[in-house]
């Protein structure tokens, strides 16, 4: 097993998480609480397969992601109280598996013959959708339509990852390299309130 | 015809119905009532083919599923009153719909060797994906996700049906057995108020 | 470059324009302002692919539909006081835009032998899709569910298109009937405030 695949794991647990608090946000029950992690942890990865004619999707063909999405309902469900307190810790996750998912789809895009810029945007969706989903689910305008630089530092990165690459950075290096990236601008952004314009009417 | 492809036409005809509905609630015109009834009946077997990347999708090959659901949309505009008077027979059906749609996503997804724990999930979303989408589009949160128990007496038909297959059970009486369950457990479920716990904040 | 095409990409524009204006009104920052441009622009031909199996989908194999939707979300930022001012020009392309999506959705759907009532639902997903999905993102009910004839006028052209390609009437000339037919419907519709009926409880 490789780093790649266990912080994929990872981040799909944490993806499950934020989608379960959001549920418990809504009064939602179990089921609710189930298919809103589910879909927040998948949600991107699926969409983007769709998109590119690869199939069968992640999730479909490897049993672990429903596993690891099982544990972090009913984790949330069960320990709320103590999950809540780890909200760094499931912060920095958070981030770590926005920028592992960028990274999975671009690679998985490019291993089909995508164009690099089209590689980029389908990276971006994987570390994204599942979040618009769950908060179009939830009746809620999406947070990364409004929040701190988020989807912004996965594009960056995303960039930073084709540009390497072309340069010939070996992909483990070009993968961390990004990873850190991604985590820094987005720390740096909360930090100093770094946030995008806002089109007013 | 089989039985089930008449169940499976009756209970198109029951989402239609059920998304006209809700179009109604809403104050939407003629077109946006049968866009709502359309995407009720024929959005969870579209995701599941989409997902198992299984083309063409159900309702592109076979033009009885639209002739349906234009029946369904029509009458409930002409005789919404007469049709709003017969809730224990849409009740009735509704439960047998979600009942045949999960025994179709299962054997779909088995007939093309995913594996029984994601096949179940499959025959979830065909019963209940629908649902999501019409309620995400009627800009509400959707039902499933805090009604009595819905989704949750597919799963567990589902997990009867798998069971059942693997003990040679032949494939019709596993049928009539688990959509026979799955209608036992939402009576029973709702006449004894019986409901999933709900996760709080 | 065929003239479809480029009022292809026309259409394309001024979808990307409209939903940048949807999310200036939800004061979304620069990230979603592009989302939502982008997927107003490309949703409804998206979802038509998806559902024909028809893979890549259209803006992954050309890159002009990601530039064109680029400079329409630039120029929504830059220039939104100008581009407000020429409303009357975006309405026009806006009405050519959902005629030539209408004739696109059915043209693939016909090259892929699926029938034609279907062709024409096709057509009407790639015109309408993009903006139901828009509106659902911003947290609307769809506008198509209850503005003026819309949604009708491209089933209309549709029905008018596989009509008269059942006549032997060449592509081109069909091309330029239904589309001056959808406009002209949505014109007088709109002048003469002509409305579907609505459904009420």
């Amino acid at each position: 097993m490789s780093i790649l695949y266990i912080l994929d794991l990872l981040g799909t647990l944490v993806f499950a998480i934020s989608g379960t608090l959001s549920a418990a946000n809504k009064k939602l029950d179990l089921f609710g609480a189930f298919f809103t992690g589910f879909i927040t942890a998948i949600g991107g990865g699926t969409l983007r397969d769709l998109i590119l004619g690869n199939f069968p999707v992640a999730w479909i063909s490897d049993l672990n992601y429903l596993i690891v999405i099982t544990i972090g309902v009913l984790a949330t469900f069960l320990f709320k109280g103590m999950i809540m307190q780890l909200k760094r810790t499931l912060f920095l996750f958070d981030t770590i598996g926005i920028g592992v998912f960028t990274i999975i789809g671009i690679e998985k895009a490019i291993s089909l013959s995508i164009h690099p810029v089209l590689a980029i945007i389908m990276g971006l969706f994987s570390a994204v959708m599942g979040g618009v989903i769950r908060d179009t689910l939830c009746n809620d305008i999406p947070l990364i339509f409004r929040k701190e630089i988020y989807a912004t530092a996965c594009l960056i990165g995303g960039v930073l990852f084709i540009f390497l690459g072309f340069l010939g950075v070996s992909s483990s290096v070009n993968q961390f390299i990004t990873i850190s990236c991604i985590i820094a601008i987005r720390i740096i952004c909360i930090r100093f309130k770094i946030s995008l314009p806002v089109l007013k009417y």
